[in-house]
């Protein structure tokens, strides 16, 4: 089953049973006159709170109407794999570690750190037992060194810098290198200055996937949620609603999440209309999965969970620190959505 | 058994038995002094806090008496239970939002926003199978919808402006049509401009009683905690301590406590001298009930637990980060207390 | 075995099997420069974060050396138990109220409350059934109170101020009695004026052990990480990294920690290359452990844990909001390490 068959249209279909749509943006003038400048955003307008109630909606409506045009125009946003090459029975993956501009949303580029361009960096995935190399060579200005936070490792790969290894310096390499032991949603990240340079977006996702699969529940496809929120703002996958992308499903599917906090702060995340079964903490399975529908993630943590689609309908999914996720220009920040059509 | 015949009565022959209780307030000459400009409240007075010990003291004093005094005074502490009409094999339930003014203590008024004038709005309370209705009317100045945070339902019912459904404008009703499927503690809340419709007051309790009420565990009384810390101040049910209510309980009483985070912060409540079983997160069932004495409910997270009324006596109930209940002026804010009497 | 018998000797063999070590210290010129007038410590300085990155290097590194350095330094670090009296069948305990003044670090005092001149005070052990008595007198200009939080105890012993017993005000004793009942990790700290008192100072361990110690995992070793953050800074049993000592272990170990989170904030505690087993919740142990590498600790919490010492080497350990662990000028605070030696 692909999910890349989905497209905004089923979308667009199923808004539109369920009674709304955003053909209803046209139907209102306020809308049309208030988009081109609307800006949803993170600052609480206390102006627009407290003033005209049709503007406020009209700057809502705005926003999703960004997020729902903006379906599948950056496929990036769930991830981008880190190839790697086969030499001496080892997966070899290279980092380049870069000082770069990044867009939390279009036009609005922030200084950020980056692994090989991107926030989050790319995904470095691999097997159980697979013998593996990271080449790590530095191109900022700052000193760095890479942690592979939750993923059990000699101790001179723990990149810890003065306690395992001298930092990288600008223009220096390190290898790590290590057998992936322990199958989970793990992430790899800067572990030097790392208040500001993980926050600014040295992070991503490292998943080990196990040798059995059976040991997890079955699921038909998969999808990371990397949140952050302070260096560079509130941001799932480095982006910040209207700006971010939905889940796309079928009814019936059952969908894989990885939550991975890199951020300073918890988020309770929050589906709406279908129950979450959390089966894994931190890449381990737990004795016994439970549901829940607001999962608190805090820093350092990562937590997975498997979605039965069971609804269909474009369902909201978002940080529950309202202020995480909506303003009076209307939502902002970590919220994305679910959209299971039939 | 009914808890309503527990009076204050009980309680001060319970302190009594204790070696304290509140006539210990008239043999100090510095309580009767600064009790009636003793200001129990949120700002961490530093003056206090380095002056002197004894008006530290009486103003601590002061607040526990003005607790103990209020027992009884508000019945409606816990819970409004909203009643229904049954029309076409519905339960049909009105709900008007409306911007009011509301008393989190006596004598000081907060502008709010309110389902049918209470903070937080009246329960809805409904049994698994149930086909419910809920007509919702706007009469504040600013838009709204109505999310049943929890609770599934078809997606058109979801209430998310603009992805749902359209907002509802001033002066217009909005019916919201489901059958109650899963049993549990769920809330239902503001979805539109959340993080200052919510945490100004449109929040409240959504119950759904299991068919068969034996997958719960037994208990005697059962109590809602609605834990709310921002627009509003430090609140359990619309109200900050000393105007607080506590749970009054006999002996061998098993009660139950369902604790609602509609705040933005996570609130550790710490319940004295007896420990709490938990048994259901976000109204599913966990696989094995686990103890604890503090339990960590994070934004939009439920917890039920059961308290097994082992030991007699006036047992604080609290926060316990400790900012959100104690200044210098005396316990503040997200306290209350369950009162066991023989 | 005798963790004492490990040494800052150890851990330098190892670190040196690590490929780094102090050693590098002495190679790097900006080191020995910088380090005297290096400053690890809370404030995030922007200009260092600007600015040279060999400097900043040096800063980290040399913070990392002053902890290597210190080991052993502080065998009070890990907690000084308190000796108590036989008498009627009672083991008593004397615990005196103080104001102090308190080093965080070296030569930086703060104004602090302690149990007999300790921050955190003395840590209480008995065992289940015990009779308890603990004799309190305040010699403080503050009156307080002292809760024994988790512990399963008459009413008239839970030390709330006008709840269950009169402020202990300064000159004053008063002692508290009671059977051990629910053993596990529990603290005892200040209720009264508690936000300022606790964070402040007034906090310790409190440890009833079971009568049956085969309830609980077997472990080699055990160390108690009390973790504080407002009043004294962001601490491990009241030192700041590179002030805290790391647990010494061998290869093969099981340790038990018990987290106690006496501060205002969460601790996501993660320890880098060995999972921890959590088995205990506020002293009750769990239906079924669980793994994690990142541990959630909420204000009050509790949680037990074992660490099977798998793998040799020096593993940082720390709270994962990196605010609290690192600053452009090197870690600080909630750091400290697991050093395993083979």
């Amino acid at each position: 089953m692909s999910n890349q068959t989905l497209s905004r249209r089923h979308f667009l279909k199923l808004a539109g049973t369920a009674g709304v749509g955003v053909g209803l943006a046209a139907c209102s003038p306020q809308a049309s006159q208030v988009a081109p400048t609307a800006t949803p955003g993170m600052a609480m307008d206390t102006q627009a709170a407290n003033g005209n109630p049709d503007d406020m909606d009209a700057m809502h409506e705005a926003g999703v109407k960004i997020f729902l045009d903006g379906i599948g125009n950056n496929p990036a946003f769930w991830g981008t794999p880190l190839e790697y090459r086969l030499e001496d029975g080892f997966k070899i993956f290279e980092v380049t570690c870069q000082d770069v501009s990044w867009e939390i949303e279009p036009g609005k580029p922030v200084q950020a750190m980056s692994y090989n361009g991107l926030v989050p960096g790319p995904e470095i995935r691999v097997t159980e037992g697979d013998k593996v190399r990271v080449v790590v060579t530095n191109q900022m200005a700052q000193s760095t060194a890479v942690h592979f936070h939750g993923v059990l490792l000699p101790n001179n790969m723990d990149g810890v810098p003065f306690i395992t290894q001298p930092p990288i310096k600008t223009g220096e390499t390190f290898t790590y290198e290590f057998t992936a032991k322990n199958p989970g949603s793990h992430m790899y990240h800067s572990h030097h200055n790392a208040a500001e340079q993980v926050t600014k977006g040295l992070l991503a996702a490292f998943i080990i996937e196990p040798q059995d699969k059976a040991k997890d529940p079955a699921y038909d496809a998969e999808y990371s949620l990397i949140l952050n929120d302070s260096g560079m703002g509130l941001t799932i996958n480095g982006n910040s609603f209207p700006y971010t992308q939905p889940i796309l499903a079928r009814l019936g599917d059952k969908i894989r999440i990885r939550y991975m906090n890199e951020g300073l702060l918890i988020h309770p995340m929050h589906l709406h209309g279908i129950e979450q079964l959390v089966f894994a903490k931190d890449g381990w399975n737990l004795p016994q999965p439970y549901y829940c529908d607001t999962l608190n993630v805090a820093p350092g943590e990562r937590w997975d969970v498997i979605v039965d689609c069971h609804t269909a309908g474009a369902w909201a999914f978002h940080c529950h620190i309202l202020t995480h996720a909506e303003s009076a220009h209307g939502m902002f920040g970590m919220v994305t959505a679910l959209v299971i059509s039939e």
